[in-house]
């Protein structure tokens, strides 16, 4: 398969983080320099970086600068202002388990230190470890999902679960990479996923880079769009497993579900283990962030609704796991997810 | 019930047909005034004017235009061009039925017309006829179906089936104005509809001038706001309800029905007999209209997606009868909908 990454979304360079503004995306590519714990912490909850599995792996490299700023403190203080900095990272946003996952890999790494300059290398170390390992999980995913489609799949794919949203290939886009690279893709319907767009703006970029077939469809589109054009897949992406194996995915996971279901289309969810949360049974427990009434009413400062109205705007929501065909992890492919198929993923 | 129509889309006036530049709202409160056949065409084709009633409507005053603009012609020249106009009006917009129905009555009452001037009053008795019909229609309906909603109901709507798609009240709408008179409404939800957002520009702009609560949700939000907001009834209208019961509606209404039916919520199209069309049989045989891929991809002139990707752009999709808990007519209410309950709505 190709494996160029075109759309890096996060690169740690000079002790620097650099992330692609998804925001801009696809009018321009341009990178914020994040050289601060506060900056990393807007920048996430801002939507500079965006998708589990990259929010995780930017909070570690902020872990690193934050240890890079504590050189002229002695080790006890200067270990409990990383911590103190880790606290805040997980704030940043509640409902991705990467983040947490990611922040408590650097907390451990933390514990073991006892000197500033020491710590500032192993943390360097382990957050480039959490980066490296999302590319190879990017990549088994990508092949165990792969193996599922047929030859002339057509699939849907919702919001944007790939190298934007990852380290490496990304976890939806990955099994669709790896199937297109096997001349298994016919072709691919974005859903255009308001009120950020991601499908619109990220998705059909990242796509129509390589030269995948795609083309965009409304949201309210998915059930007509299923049908018209014979979808046999829709494949997505989690911000959170739990151990039974509901998923909190992108606001309008659950009505593709319900939909492919009565529709008798499959529905694949693509997640690495940094984004199982085995100590949440169910998916009722999943905070569910709520932002801004403003990201659907407006368009920038243009007005798009009636005035004085306001929007319910949850980010993701939950869909169960019986509504999930194929569960896709590094580890090996769960069918019908459920507690005890997810316990077994973490027991070998 | 409030029976002031603040929000008239359709005004005859003094051998002049204004409409309400829909596409302006909420931002602009702006009357297009239409005083030929193109310009009518034009209106309709450009969703000046949009929803099944108003479209019939306004297409019947623009016959009347059609007569006004003949009076130098001989009689035998002047029903020919009318006639010609008819058939240009008639495929201004595909799906809705109601700009056939409206014609086809306007082209009968032209049939039995012997001299311009005479027939330039008649068509007009017969435009004016339409409209006081659609609004008698609309108040029907809405008592029909607000007497099957319960005390503090919780109801999710799409598009826009009000004031502004109709000639009167509104046909969802209608029976969510009714309902709300009669204390029974809680609050409503509006999908806020892409991608020409009727439901978050037009249907929440309709209810607020009202005082009904109102809020709005992202199209894809809509399962997870029928569980969060215990959602008792999902109400819409239709662009042309068929013999078996099958219902065209805009793009996302199959998604609800699909969902509603899923989540155990009640499901209620409200469309008088002039969104029936006998003729088709089954909703397999309705021809969907397709709109630009620009609509999706660019708002106004602003690139919204990924440059050189394509949008499919279907503006309806249909709902089969089985998914279909109550359909509303003016001459009655059928539950259960099909073919022979259709039948027997017209042999009274």
């Amino acid at each position: 398969m190709n494996k160029s990454l075109p759309n890096q979304a996060i690169v740690w360079q000079q002790q620097q983080l650099r992330l692609l503004d998804q925001r801009c995306l696809p009018e321009r590519v341009e990178f914020v320099v994040i050289q601060t714990v506060p900056a990393a912490h807007a920048a996430i909850q801002d939507m500079v970086v965006r998708g589990a599995p990259a929010i995780g792996i930017s909070a570690a490299y902020a872990v690193v600068l934050s240890a890079q700023a504590q050189a002229a403190k002695t080790w006890a203080q200067a270990r409990q202002a990383i911590a103190q900095d880790i606290e805040l990272l997980a704030t940043a946003r509640p409902t991705a388990v990467n983040l947490e996952w990611a922040l408590t890999r650097m907390q451990e790494c933390l514990r073991q230190q006892t000197d500033i300059d020491v710590a500032v290398a192993a943390l360097q170390r382990e957050a480039i470890a959490i980066h490296k390992q999302d590319i190879a999980a990017n990549e088994a995913m990508a092949r165990l999902g792969a193996a599922y489609l047929d030859q002339r799949s057509r699939v849907m794919t919702h919001c944007n679960a790939g190298a934007l949203a990852t380290g490496g290939i990304g976890t939806a886009l990955g099994v669709i990479r790896q199937a297109h690279s096997d001349n298994k893709i016919d072709y691919v319907l974005a859903n255009e996923t308001r009120p950020w767009l991601q499908g619109a703006r990220l998705t059909a970029w990242e796509l129509a880079q390589e030269q995948i077939a795609v083309q965009i469809v409304c949201d309210s589109a998915a059930a007509a769009a299923m049908q018209a054009h014979a979808v046999d897949w829709v494949i997505v992406g989690a911000d959170r497993v739990v151990a039974n194996g509901d998923v909190a995915n992108k606001i309008g996971t659950l009505n593709l579900a319900i939909v492919a279901r009565h529709l008798g289309k499959k529905f694949m969810v693509v997640a690495p283990l940094s984004s199982i949360d085995r100590n949440t049974s169910a998916g009722t427990q999943i905070k569910i962030e709520q932002r801004n009434s403003r990201e659907i009413t407006h368009l920038g400062e243009r007005h798009l609704s009636a005035p004085d109205v306001t929007a319910w705007n949850p980010v993701f929501d939950v869909t169960p796991a019986s509504l999930i065909d194929v569960l896709v992890t590094e580890k090996g492919v769960i069918e019908q997810p459920g507690q005890a198929k997810i316990a077994a993923l973490f027991e070998h």
